[in-house]
């Protein structure tokens, strides 16, 4: 029975949810194939079968989950002889720091960057439930973070300060080769590859290259869905 | 033949250097004795027969050497039979991330919130050092530093987010036991904690119970330092 997951879609079938990035680079990595099924921020119904509101949702035979680093764990032992994503158990935990920091300081600090980027490209349909929802969160308007964007710039330099650092030495977060300490970060850079045409990373950055490589892996995977211009 | 650690000494024998309380976390860790030898900011001809100026130095026979991530690379190659600092290739790749989030991130973090605690407790002969050296640094006189302690103190809870974030659901960031990934946050409170009274972490705060649990490992070595008063 073929896997399903649920994927997040903006117009011109835009997929950028970086959770739902993580479990296709997941995926790919341990070589399982799956079908991606897309759903707008206003169509929550289709993953009402899993007990979810939230993308990725992920449905394998029997089991249906959501929550990405959920999911990579469910992966990782339920398919034992496909690639590790963690290389064994002192890689699983030391990369639920890199969830952490991920989840609580690389999206905060993207985010403010792109998100009225976001909002012109997500689907007509979910306009209105993306700007009250955004407008709410942050205090401010659309128009009013979109004015904002060449300060988060600087502050998402400042941020990525442990990355690059890491990077001038090392081709892959993971080590040798690419795993899901990768995916977790390179996810977040998609989201704003699809979504936004703000030049991030400068081209001499080493995260630049990085992110290059991985865009390159599975067959150019992270290129199949086109960058916003 | 003993292996040697050149170790920052402040007033009153306080070992607060970060980089050294990670050096000697890794040697108890491996069960490796060692001789600590004192030594202050403006003595730092104790060192130059390893061709450094900053502490840790570590000798181990012929072997001398600086950089605190380059000792615990060196002990984990030249001691294979002890336990592992980074639980294989995976642990040491993603380990570097948190080496990388700590220097950048962390220390910046909390060095503002007691540079003027460490002032008033390094050793007399080291103060007018310490304050030009700092001062020009910072751009700003000690006394300015203290009085920014308390918005310090706010900064520092947003950075440590990922950490807080990590340890709500696991013991050890490094996995089911302590390992690198441990020793190198843990240092950095080290420093704090030998050096300003300043209450960093709350104790209900899960950073809090882990930091006690590093403090009782290998006897209650982090404990044999006074914590500043």
């Amino acid at each position: 029975m073929t896997i399903k997951v649920y994927d997040l879609c903006g117009a011109d079938d835009r997929r950028f949810s970086p959770f739902c990035w993580r479990v296709r680079m997941a995926l790919a990595h341990k070589g399982l194939e799956a079908e991606f099924v897309p759903m707008r921020f206003t169509e929550k119904h289709k993953i009402s079968f899993a007990n979810s509101k939230t993308v990725p949702v992920l449905a394998d035979g029997d089991t249906a989950m959501n929550q990405s680093w959920d999911i990579a764990d469910y992966l990782e032992q339920a398919y034992p002889d496909t690639p590790s994503l963690f290389g064994g158990d002192a890689g699983h935990a030391v990369t639920g720091f890199i969830n952490a920091w991920t989840n609580s300081t690389l999206h905060p600090a993207l985010i403010r960057c792109v998100i009225a980027d976001v909002f012109d490209r997500i689907d007509d349909t979910d306009k209105a439930y993306f700007r009250e929802d955004r407008e709410k969160r942050f205090g401010k308007t659309i128009e009013e973070l979109r004015g904002e964007q060449s300060s988060a710039l600087g502050t998402l330099d400042d941020a990525l300060t442990p990355l690059r650092t890491i990077l001038t030495s090392e081709e892959w977060i993971a080590g040798d080769a690419p795993a899901f300490a990768d995916y977790l970060i390179f996810s977040a850079f998609q989201w704003c590859r699809i979504m936004s045409p703000a030049e991030l990373i400068k081209p001499d950055d080493p995260i630049h290259g990085w992110r290059e490589r991985l865009l390159d892996l599975f067959g150019g995977l992270g290129r199949v869905f086109k960058a916003a211009t």
